[in-house]
């Protein structure tokens, strides 16, 4: 099954508190591309689509799940009370943010969908925190703008903080809260799970990507591709697992290795040297095998096979409170992390063409395609498609329809007779051209 | 004072255990340039020429130590015993590397000293462990080379482990041992202080740079500069402390704070929120200031007065064991990192020019000049002194002389007036035309 966003512009969503939603079964099609609206609240924008396609029929629930919406951020005055809230209402005082986000969840879709309903509002309220700052040319040392030190505005230059370090800083505080909420939630009502968070949002002529998985964004531009993103898996991470393993080794209550071994290793080896890697090393070197390290490595396999404690596939992302190793009492939980790397793209500082834009897509989608294959599929269809208002949203089905391929007896398989992908897929395609007219 | 490393080639150093040397006084002449070589102990190469200032004339010994000789490594057959190593000796199964390090001491030369005289034989010692391997086209899953499980190879390969990898370890775990000697060495003999470090070795066609502290390595190219490490300082490792003060609050004893400000925070701050940073942040948030919050924060001040615990200016090192912040009981080692960073540059995919240089230098260069002056003053001067035999040695010479600036009246000044480093100043310039067979 597959989803589309309704075409009609919706001002906005994220005001006041969300309540959680169920995840929707899937579409019982064989491989159909069925439109339709998978979230239980408003989300939506213009000239953002998306499709996606779950787990290629085989699995009951999309753990996929997605938003798109409007931000409005109000400027909070310091010391006005709630019930004069009528007077920020009827001032001039906002700002507008953009934003598109793709949660892929594991163990459930319960994080997801209790992300995709609440990741927006977390970053609008540390928005709001911060709006008097990001109004500014330069961020005051002290929210109110009042200085205690005549040469604050200098400590800010000297630290060139500058308004979109405030815009990062609310994002990051934003998914920790986010996190919070979702440890809370999921053990009130007995859920388990958890979920990657790709979020993208465009605020004052910028382009902020916030990411915490394997998730990822890239800016197809006429002669150019943008990475905004990077993946976090235990493999790219190996060394924060390995260090905190390190300085804590109760963490791996004598189950784990902390050492990385090309292969699980067994009694042979012991005695023998070895090639291994310890927390410190980006290079290898050899190591005097013991008993211990026939223990189950704390990062073992490689690629998509790759794992942390043997259980999970991703190092970053929300939710996974109450996650334990299978058969044992140690929690996943102190390895992850919910905090996003977050990159900024200055629209000032390009020249943006007709067929330019953003795509997010979850693991689904990249692990079949690279970067370059998307950005040619983008581009060509684009351009053969100038006069179709449609054509990003169908670019994001055609994507899609190529990771999943076609049904062969009882396989998905791609055009090149490669194995298709069995995961889910998510892809937002979003234009970058006239961007303030069409928000 | 600056010295000149005598031109003549020998052959090698770092056989057998080197003991440590003492520092030499400095040169007592008015920023005279005075050639003579500071080391104990045969540092020498062909076609490596170094320059030195010490100070400005203003310190009792030089905290800069310098290096550089050939490293042969032996290949220790598995299981030969000691009494057989005439067999080695007779063999033609040499590699030979080449050497070249810069230490920057602090609170005394002595670390540096101590690491001047010995990390080249920690990494001749732990590349001769890996040297069965480094001489294969891939290494193998042991270091005997016997095969345990039959996909061995194959494991190796996946992991993309490859020749350099293993001294890029070798290069790691070198100088956590030769940390861990200047530790005994220092508490022996009752000495203090620590040191940077930047080691560059050329080794099978590759230059391996490892640095850990605030010295830099270049390649001067033709077209292009190659930058061959980042420096390692509490403002860019900022994150990495404040996380580990997250994780053992203890290490602070109540005496900094973790967070960041522009500034130091005082009583009138208090109850207002002011721009602040904790360790998941790349950008800034606000933070309701508390009492907690006007202790002495972990890293404080801007750029060269940037300090780890009030104390120190670089935030990897060797050394510093017994360093305690002053009048407290406050560590400042558990901050430290003695692990370098190695970038890797290999030659085969480069064209390398009659002019091109590996530049290394402390950063009493690099505080007055940027990569791109110090990039324009190599190409000239080599070009305008293409005949000159000496003219790596002028040139190094001359780039300190233009960091040390001229003595007017009590100060010493730039020719464009600024005022110069008073640092010590160390540089070594190293050609890297027709390598081989200069070696």
């Amino acid at each position: 099954a597959a989803w589309a966003l309704p075409g009609a512009p919706r001002p906005c969503c994220g005001e006041g508190k969300p309540r959680t939603g169920r995840p929707q079964k899937r579409g019982r099609g064989q491989g159909r591309l069925v439109p339709g609206c998978v979230h239980p609240h408003p989300a939506h924008c213009v000239g953002a689509e998306g499709r996606r396609v779950i787990n290629a029929e085989k699995s009951e629930f999309n753990e996929d799940q997605a938003t798109c919406c409007q931000i409005s951020i109000r400027r909070r005055e310091l010391g006005l009370e709630e019930d004069k809230e009528w007077l920020i209402l009827c001032s001039t005082q906002f700002l507008t943010g953009y934003y598109w986000a793709l949660f892929d969840g594991h163990g459930g879709p319960s994080a997801a969908v209790i992300a995709s309903n609440y990741l927006h509002y977390c970053i609008k309220q540390k928005l709001e925190e911060v709006a008097g700052a990001i109004t500014e040319a330069r961020p005051p040392m002290h929210v109110s703008g009042r200085c205690v030190c005549d040469s604050d505005p200098q400590f800010v230059e000297e630290k060139h903080i500058r308004v979109e370090d405030m815009v990062v800083g609310a994002l990051e505080n934003a998914f920790q809260e986010c996190d919070e909420v979702i440890g809370q939630e999921m053990e009130a009502t007995g859920q388990t799970g958890g979920c990657t968070a790709l979020a993208a949002l465009y605020l004052q002529g910028k382009l902020y990507v916030a990411n915490a998985g394997d998730s990822r964004a890239i800016l197809v531009l006429k002669d150019t591709i943008v990475p905004m993103s990077c993946e976090f898996t235990p493999e790219t991470e190996r060394q924060r697992l390995q260090h905190l393993a390190f300085l804590f080794p109760k963490l791996l209550d004598g189950e784990f290795t902390r050492f990385e071994f090309p292969r699980r290793l067994k009694g042979d080896d012991v005695g023998q040297k070895v090639l291994y890697r310890d927390y410190f090393m980006e290079g290898w070197g050899y190591k005097l095998v013991e008993k211990a390290d026939l223990k189950y490595p704390l990062v073992h396999g490689h690629g998509k096979q790759a794992r942390l404690l043997g259980t999970l596939a991703v190092s970053r992302g929300l939710g996974d409170h109450q996650l334990k190793v299978i058969d044992t009492n140690i929690e996943v939980k102190p390895f992850l992390s919910c905090i996003p790397k977050v990159n900024v793209f200055d629209f000032a500082l390009h020249d943006i063409k007709e067929n330019d834009v953003l795509i997010m897509a979850t693991d689904g989608l990249w692990d079949i395609l690279c970067n370059k294959e998307v950005a040619h599929m983008a581009r060509s269809f684009l351009a053969e498609n100038r006069t179709d208002p449609h054509r990003f949203s169908e670019l994001a089905k055609c994507l899609v329809r190529r990771a999943r391929g076609k049904k062969i007896g009882h396989q998905w398989m791609l055009d090149d007779s490669r194995e298709a992908s069995y995961d889910d897929i998510s892809v937002f395609v979003v234009p970058l051209h006239n961007r303030d007219e069409d928000c």
